[in-house]
């Protein structure tokens, strides 16, 4: 039988500012990905949200991102690997503090933004990226992307002593060679009943359709979902309705990723 | 036989902007309360801290403070116990996660500036960071002021289930009841025989002379030395000196406070 | 002929973070007090809000705060004089910029927040905010409290050379001293109706009937309105609507504040 | 007779962290790039430079950086042209408001570290600072790179409506295409005399030795000194006193820049 992790970014909002409907998300995904006060979140949003996914059950992750508050933590920010390396121990350790307090086993770090996206493409930074998440906590697991451009990433966690778990946007349109087709090229996949169908058969088969009708292997581990609007809280739902539906387990990535 | 410990404030320098001897004064210290990046510090600093302690030998403790870098964390600012709760718990997370890193077990807390002023003083704020503190690691030591100033806090302290340090600053005045002299009424006290010998009976007999004569009775566990100035690092040596020389044994914190 | 202002909090988005419906209530307001960046709003969002506001003809103020965006400028924060100055100096000449840029005249001047309470009850910090302000722009008008509550930092305001607009606020409860009644003690009004009525009145008579049914006097020359919700705007758009059908001239503040 | 300025980057202490002699160098230089708060400096800083300057007859100028205090504006940052634009008019304006309140006319502007790297080669990027400074004060001069490095730089501050001064740096070397050779590959020069004799010949004739001995021209307006150790406020003196033994007039930038 197959199983799926669903994860989702959350605890985004800092101090007065609002941002996303975690509480909406929660009870439709398996793994919260927390940010961690760096590009979004505090320390008070948090310690709620671990809390929140305590409660539910939700595995919880840190979602480490560069220090850029005013750009979400998505822009470039030319940190040398040292820098990655410090930086995503010191936010993963304030994450793991909340989880102690609440008797929660810190599961996964997924780094945010930009640099998830730095540390697919450059070695140096990624190798520090896992390596201070394997000196922190070797039972760790990686979260990183699926298909060929998590490749690099997957191999540099798994070389640290990592756990890997490999993500699909089942949202979004893919190139026949695995790569994610950007929002400004129409990558974006509006139809709920496409985006379920989507999911269940990355989840039971690991094949997904590319943007050309070519079917790709796509190596899911977890997909992931949005909470930043109804609609989004609607389609991960959705998701895992049909998932349910469809014989596929879903359950937190620590239950079955090795 | 006596033992005392030498507690000293490091890992303030914060970016491009250098603070401290820390090196300098670490040769003397026997405990590090290490800056966590809110008030001073930052997390390459935090992480060469701990490493330099860790080779020194030196107890690792995190020093967090109110988030404000642009006031040093000595301005008051109006927090709820919550906010001091998540607060602390960040930053003692985030230190936390380099001395994972590195080994070292993180040995104790002890709040930085006007936060370290407002626990003793104000019962809902110290319970808050006592709680804090204790939920990350109920093994931990609280370090707050010798005497009665630090009386509330010691005993919120301990009925939130911690050890308790007390400190003491052998280079300031005391009232005859206990309470420290501030600087602006000449509180402070610079000649180096007299601050080493006021460490050595405070170590030795836990008793300092008040200003006016009175002796009085001082129960510290850890006497506080500087390492912002050259002069402050010859002090630190001087007592370190002047307590060997006088059979006071000069030990980490954690080796003897139960 | 009566004539009011009528004044509202904007520019509070943050980077990635909305706050505030700012292109709703515009059209009905007639002054804009623009957050400068320390507790809520960015470069991004000033430019863009003076941008709007002269599009609108709207007046454009400066609303400096404390430096405390994970408080949003709510909380205490102990600042000296020369700090309150200072601050205020920085934010008011960066919102200034973009006046400049945008060819529009920088009209007003309203702390924010803490800052504004601080301002209305301690003597030396009102009278650095009033001196920075003057400073800067001794043409500029400094928007305080009407009522008792106001008196001290309108004449701080006035001995440093500015013009002084008072503000009443027309969905909350006064006691019959016009002291603000408090938003837990049940200070906020929710009819819509009533909260027009209290406006015109405010704005033609100068009255307001208090909590017990008093009727007080109330100086002010504009009203604060709120743009949060889409409940905040339509008051926002009663009050607009009810003044013009009592007569009252709604009109920017430095057409009539002398 | 020929003429030139001597600038300096100060105000870049930040909160209680110390930088720079900025009172030593102040008596040997004409133009002060104050740091405005984002890369370095603070509100009391700059207070305190801009009216350090005014006592002492050395113009102002705004030395505005990326939102990057940790990283001290030297790292990259992936800002749109929108917000190099609104990043530079915000900080700009900060400080001139400081010049409002000492009644000084701020001078110029000049990019820090990243950034002013980041304007020298990219268009738009360039071209937004320009036009924000233009907008800002018509009448301002634009400090970037003497020699063709700041060809791209300078064509586009003067399109914007500015005055350009072009600044060299004698304390370094020199490839024959005029291009600065950096430290790592041995571009500092450390003899006192020879940093001397260079700013001379620059400022005499617009010549310049490179690392090969050719003989370049160099067209500056201004020499960028520093004040960041004793030793380089020798220089700076050593710079201004030969400048002055050999007939070339040290005067602040407003007065010959046309």
């Amino acid at each position: 039988m197959s199983v799926i992790d669903l994860n989702s970014d959350l605890g985004e909002s800092f101090g007065a500012w609002r941002m996303g409907l975690d509480e909406e998300v929660m009870p439709h995904i398996t793994s919260a990905n927390v940010a961690c006060g760096w590009h979004a979140g505090d320390a008070g949003v948090m310690n709620q949200s671990v809390q929140s996914a305590r409660q539910r059950g939700v595995g919880v992750g840190a979602h480490p991102g560069y220090p850029d508050l005013l750009g979400f933590g998505r822009r470039q920010l030319g940190c040398s690997p040292q820098e990655v390396h410090d930086y995503i121990a010191y936010q993963v350790g304030a994450l793991g503090a909340f989880c102690r307090i609440h008797g929660v086993r810190l599961a996964h770090v997924k780094p945010h933004g930009r640099l998830y996206l730095d540390c697919l493409a450059k070695e140096d930074l990624c190798r520090a990226a896992a390596e201070a998440v394997a000196a922190y906590g070797p039972e760790l697991i990686y979260v990183t992307l699926a298909g060929p451009g998590g490749d690099l990433a997957s191999r540099l966690a798994r070389e640290a002593g990592l756990k890997v778990a490999r993500e699909a946007f089942p949202d979004r349109a893919y190139t026949p060679d695995g790569v994610i087709v950007s929002i400004v090229e129409g990558g974006a996949i509006h139809d709920p009943r496409e985006v379920a169908e989507r999911a269940v058969r990355v989840a039971a088969e690991q094949k997904l359709v590319a943007i050309d009708g070519t079917v790709i292997d796509l190596d899911a581990h977890t997909l992931c979902v949005h909470g930043d609007t109804p609609l989004a809280v609607d389609f991960a739902r959705d998701i895992r309705g049909e998932l349910a539906r469809n014989g596929v387990e879903v359950a937190p990535m620590t239950s079955f990723v090795r």
